[in-house]
């Protein structure tokens, strides 16, 4: 019998842990991890493709394209949350199982997301960037229990940002969701609104929705309009649920205070929020903990096997 | 009868809310605010304290140089916690009353320092300062839930942490404090140790203790040679608790993992620590969330009253 020849797109893969390769060799598994140790372009991938039976994928984009060169292909193992990065109708079409890990990366998530609002809230990555170039200037700032905080998307993600916020003596939480459902399941303080009260009453505002063609730019020119002019944007959820420029320009035309971004349109990003210090920029790295990487990679890993 | 003279050496005052400065002007107060706009030094404080009743202070040294110069000083009124910049032995000698706000700056400090526990747990300082270089790397981190949070000091601050850290489902959490009342007081998941098992066995280390004779000092090149190689240290607290040339000798020699630190030896602080990226900095802003510094202010002005 022919060895099952495994695709690993996504990159860092095994570091943090060695099971999931170990696992794939006990299995006699034909593995091959990214040679580029970054985002394969759809070329790149489309590529080479063609000889796998699984891929074992990151968010790169996963199209019509691509699929159209995967004659072997069985499974996408997505490590990680949102499948807005595959052709799932393509997928179907060639009887190609789709696999993600929803629930591995939302702790690590959720902590970034309570790390960012306090960082934003209170300046810290400008003073950091000050006190590195030795300027001593000090900001204020605000705190989370004397906030607002409005949350878009009661997920899995959602939910324990709402758990977080309880240890900072329950601050008034907006929340809105798609699922008529959650206003059951979310906590007496949390007071669940159209998305619209949101945008025009919260300091903090977090996004955690999947991208689907509802969501993109969900947050675009005309609702930066809404916002208070003190407003924070947090999005650890997806780049392109947030239109970029207009996001650009809220904070250029100080219509918001700031904003703090963890996911792109297009990664890696290397656009005009880079030159924006009122903008806190991190790299994709919602889901990069120790614990949550090691869970995500395992899953997909025994997916495949 | 001669108007009472305030001198408000405390930088800024009276920016987030302008109550403190009528609550003077209705006294009839005659009040001069610090005209450099930042820390004033021990020179300029004694060159004009002179003619002053009252003195609204911040963190500048209050030595006996100065004491010296005043003559007419009754009170000296700090806006925050810790009177270690003051010369009590001295003020007592002259019969000059001092007053502090302790409770005022306690949640803004608790919050920050969790921000920053998130924060340099993430790299999230290291990768907004890529990002803002337009270079793409991502960082695997370590979550709060999974570390083991050392609490030095459990009084006013480090308690409140305590209590924000339960928030993220109760980490493992090693507390100490010179009061052995404290251990009953701190919830079951917190267990009560000697500094030199923080110092072993903490993932974070976080001091939340006054600067004291006995405090001086207390994290120096033989404390760092006791931490785990990827240990974080945050210091909210005052500067001269952390000998500042073994943090900066433990982080270049990658002894410990990472550093936050708001509170320095010399302030505004310009040292070498400027120069490590692992090592998060903020200038002095514990304190500096609108709604507590307001308290402090209010409080201190109130004393005066």
């Amino acid at each position: 019998m022919e060895r099952m020849k495994v695709l690993v797109s996504t990159a860092p893969f095994g570091a943090t842990s060695a099971t999931p390769i170990n696992l794939m060799k006990d299995a006699g598994v034909d593995f091959t991890i990214n040679p580029f140790g970054r985002k394969m372009t759809e070329a790149e991938l489309a590529e080479i493709i063609d000889e796998f039976d699984c891929l074992i994928a990151g968010t790169e984009a996963i199209t019509s394209r691509v699929l159209a060169n995967a004659r072997k292909l069985k499974l996408i193992a997505r490590v990680g949350i949102g499948l807005d990065s595959v052709d799932l109708v393509q997928a179907r079409e060639q009887n190609i199982r789709v696999s993600y890990t929803p629930d591995a990366p939302s702790p690590a998530v959720a902590e970034l997301t309570i790390g960012l609002m306090i960082s934003t809230l209170r300046s810290v990555q400008i003073s950091n960037q000050e006190m590195h170039n030795q300027r001593w200037q000090r900001f204020f700032g605000r705190r989370l229990s004397e906030s607002v905080i409005g949350i878009i998307g009661v997920g899995r993600i959602g939910s324990r940002v709402i758990e977080h916020l309880a240890g900072f003596g329950s601050p008034e939480i907006l929340a809105n969701d798609c699922d008529p459902s959650v206003a059951a399941r979310v906590p007496d303080h949390v007071k669940i609104v159209e998305k619209e009260q949101i945008y025009r009453d919260a300091d903090v505002i977090s996004i955690h929705v999947p991208l689907t063609g509802e969501t993109q730019g969900m947050i675009g020119a005309s609702e930066f309009q809404m916002f208070r002019k003190d407003a924070i944007l947090i999005n650890t959820a997806r780049g392109g649920i947030v239109d970029e420029s207009a996001l650009e320009d809220a904070l250029v035309k100080k219509q918001i205070f700031a904003a703090a971004v963890d996911t792109f349109g297009h990664e890696p990003y290397q656009g005009p929020l880079c030159n924006i210090e009122q903008c806190l920029l991190t790299s994709h790295m919602g889901s990069m903990s120790g614990d949550c990487r090691e869970r995500m990679e395992l899953e997909a890993t025994q997916e495949v096997i």
